[in-house]
């Protein structure tokens, strides 16, 4: 065996067949549903150019962008002193270009770069991977797929409600049963800033709120108090953050408090008519929650933000979103409003690992194994093999005369369902023994038979 | 609009809607060819330890690779000295990462990483983009997708038929008719330096024989003259390179001319075996051209060569592949025999476009859009457009009740097939209107009734 067996950068991770399958099932019922919601596939470069990705994820996502030598020379433009100035100072020198941070940015400098020509509203699905060099951790990856869906360029809330359907949707036919799509919006906990009277302060508000699940009430308001929030101010978010009774019960409760807050009513305002087009379209809202904890920290989220928990399972939020007023702001073009929602495919793949999920049939799997005896068998089962493929079934012919425990062996650890055998007497009349791998059951039959047991 | 419009990296490239559409459907027919024969998917790193690649693709690769600066300050281990000594010295303080540079080598990485673990003979397909620090030019670009199918641990030449009845399978699928699978061997290279009196040679051999397309022969002659291949010899190639007659007149006549030479007549074994195994199998070896003049130039196959010409299109090979006996040795593990394909798919999309092959309807568009009228329209048709959805309708509803005209053009450039409108009238006898937006005909039906039509 190797001297020196090669190895994979830290945080990244190779995905075996196995894997695959599984991994494939998520994406594919994802994909699914954004399109069955009238979403379309986008794909942009893994690398952008520094000037679109830096600046835009605060000074540590700055830290954590993988950058790109550039080709060639790339030191033709330094000099010692460059050098000697350190490598922040270097690093403009040398490297134009980085890996994708997220899928956001490159959306909303796609939608910049092609604004004359997109079909508005625009509703684009993008499944790729994203680069973090960040300190690899138990699920905590340097290079991870999002899955996003995000419709810009209309404010209406039908929206909002569509993703909820797509949520509520897309976890049905995972299989997963038990979730809570936690709903928010912005302009609520910038109601309450008002309220609590520390009016315009929402940003440091939602900052540690968002902390409430790790650290605890108390912690969040020694933070808010570190931050320059008054003691009555604390005192008077504790009930917001405690409120309890169902959806209809908090719109109602809040409605009262937010007599003097015109964005908190619009906040309301928002939330109900969300819940009004979830009754219409006969959506499940059951599965919904009007969280005012939820405040996904330190995003550009202006209206109805969402996060995903999957009950009783030990395991963060698995999904979530936003609307947000001005997407691409950042790139000159403003009043572009829309809404997005990401999956976690990791963490959806642990809850289902988990939970036992995942389907054992699969469309990815070969259903049907010819074993091969000797070079009669093979010639005999070549062609009824190439008939099964015509036939639409994924199968193989063992491409050796191995050993037969060494074929099934093959067979089992691939999860085949079928193993085909055809010896002399098969052959003499024209038959094969089809064996079910799961049941053990043997059947001799004419390959045609045989193909017909196996499409049912 | 923006002030500073930003950009993408050159040679890299955006893929909106309407082309990932039809790269899906190539995509999605690769695949589904690959996993009817068996194979299973794979998903390794974008990044590789430089390590794993460097020394695999020659100077010039090494020269391509895309190389990842190293988080945090990489320059700590870095004096002044290693700055004068230049770049090439200080690249490998600073980076210890690169893009992958093709999916072969990954692969090789992979099987030897996980080499105990694997279910042989192991059926990998891979479908990711890979990177090469290239000059960008028309056709070739710095980020572009591989599309691999490799079978290794078996050195069945069932796997070099299915490999041709794979490629035959796909392009039928794809709607392109007219190509031509070019196979050879490169024991039959090798056992005509060896007739020519230049044992030994073939790689050589091999390196200029693959110019002869671009360059013609003569100019390959000079080429072998200035490798120092003997007048005699070049002489002697000729009228292997002229060589006429179908495939099995090849066959013949190169067996007169390999009697002392082993090697060519193992070549012409393999060949002709797996014209056998073609005929068992009932594929179509019509579009199998044997072709003396392929040899691929200097890559590491040892057995059967394969590529693909679309005929009557102005384009380089669309699909390329072969044997190699020896996959994983550069990893240290010996011994490893398999054997490949590689699908274009810039080059199929190319060629795609302009024979006009994609099919014009497709599940990634939306079946149906709901006009917005007004709340009133909006209301009646949201429920309509669940039911839609529930059965398996991909659909939306315009999210605004914006112009009619604007809302027919966003029908229009989605290429959404139908459309439905539901105004006071509609909604006062509980119907709808259904317009085909291809034909132009309206008509008036219930909502189930309008689901029959579209779904149909």
């Amino acid at each position: 065996m190797a001297k020196n067996k090669p190895g994979i950068p830290r945080g990244t991770r190779d995905f075996g067949p196995e894997v695959m399958v599984k991994r494939n099932f998520i994406f594919e019922t994802i994909k699914s549903v954004y399109k069955k919601y009238g979403f379309q596939p986008l794909e942009t470069p893994s690398m952008e150019n520094l000037s679109v990705l830096t600046g835009k994820y605060g000074d540590e996502g700055d830290q954590l962008l993988f950058r790109i030598l550039n080709s060639g020379d790339f030191l033709s433009k330094s000099q010692v002193e460059d050098f000697e100035k350190g490598y922040k100072h270097l690093t403009g020198n040398i490297s134009g270009k980085g890996l994708r941070y997220d899928l956001t940015v490159p959306f909303a400098r796609y939608v910049v770069m092609n604004w004359g020509q997109l079909n508005f509203p625009f509703k684009r699905y993008q499944i790729q991977p994203v680069w973090r060099a960040d300190r690899p951790a138990k699920g905590r990856y340097r290079e991870f797929y999002q899955c996003d869906a995000d419709v810009v360029g209309t404010d209406s809330l039908i929206c909002e409600a569509e993703i909820v359907a797509m949520i509520n949707e897309a976890f049905e036919k995972l299989g997963i049963e038990d979730f809570t799509i936690k709903l928010n919006n912005r302009k609520v906990l910038e109601g309450i800033a008002e309220v609590i009277g520390e009016q315009g302060r929402q940003t440091e508000l939602c900052v540690a709120i968002d902390k409430l699940d790790k650290i605890g009430l108390e912690k969040v308001n020694e933070e808010l108090i570190q931050r320059g929030f008054s003691q009555a101010a604390v005192k008077a978010l504790a009930p917001f953050l405690n409120m309890s009774g169902n959806n209809f019960d908090k719109l109602a409760i809040l409605k009262e408090q937010f007599q003097n807050s015109e964005t908190g009513m619009q906040g309301l305002k928002e939330l109900q008519e969300v819940f009004d087009y979830l009754e219409l379209m006969k959506v499940n809202a059951t599965t919904v929650e009007f969280d005012l904890t939820l405040a996904r920290g330190l995003t550009y989220y202006t209206g109805a933000i969402f996060e995903v928990k999957v009950n009783n399972v030990q395991i963060g939020s698995v999904s979530g979103g936003g609307r947000y007023d001005n997407l691409t702001g950042v790139f000159g073009l403003d009043g572009m409003s829309g809404v997005g929602i990401s999956f976690g495919v990791d963490r959806i793949y642990d809850v289902m690992e988990e939970l036992q999920l995942f389907p054992s049939d699969s469309s990815e799997i070969t259903t049907a194994l010819f074993i091969n005896f000797d070079r009669e068998s093979e010639r005999y089962c070549l062609p009824v093999l190439q008939q099964f493929r015509q036939a639409g079934i994924n199968a193989e012919l063992y491409p050796d005369a191995a050993k037969i425990k060494k074929q099934m062996n093959y067979a089992n650890k691939k999860n085949i369902p079928y193993v085909i055998l055809a010896g002399s007497n098969e052959i003499a009349n024209r038959q094969v023994t089809l064996k079910n791998m799961q049941s053990g059951e043997q059947q001799l039959l004419t390959p045609e038979e045989a193909l017909e047991v196996i499409t049912k």
